[in-house]
């Protein structure tokens, strides 16, 4: 399943990183409903991000992959905070 | 305010994509609790993220600025979910 996400999530910037079309933005941001279903992370996101960008752009310099790397780590914290809102919710049920 | 961390932000980040120590890596998970405090939504870490690097390394190629974009819609969804969270904990207080 992961690499199902990765895949998706890797065609549809793909298609926004060469249309810049809004609309392509949006389909990004209705994709990610489904990632928060899934309880995917948002360090998570961060590293598909990454990989997919590895994919489609390995030209890229060294200070991308590396800010990556430190924007990953800047959201364990968002992580922790989300989780535990899932944990109360379903506590609520 | 937004400005004051958005540029302690750029220096931490800064220091750690000169050092790619752990310890600076630290630092930045650390300094994202203080976000989390100042209820900093995820798509706006991003985008601080985006202004430091414009800063750091304006030399990048804009693939890299265009994801930056596509990585903010993604995360608004997140941001949505966890400001429920903190409205359910300052209900329950």
């Amino acid at each position: 399943m992961p690499q199902e996400v990765g895949r998706q999530y890797k065609e549809i910037m793909k298609k926004y990183l060469e249309s810049h079309s809004e609309e392509d933005l949006y389909v990004g941001q209705q994709f990610s409903r489904r990632f928060i279903e899934k309880e995917i992370a948002p360090e998570d996101v961060i590293s598909i991000h990454k990989t997919a960008m590895i994919e489609l752009h390995p030209e890229l310099r060294n200070e991308v992959w590396d800010s990556f790397d430190f924007l990953i780590e800047m959201m364990i914290h968002y992580g922790l905070t989300l989780r535990e809102h899932q944990s109360l919710i379903r506590k609520q049920e």
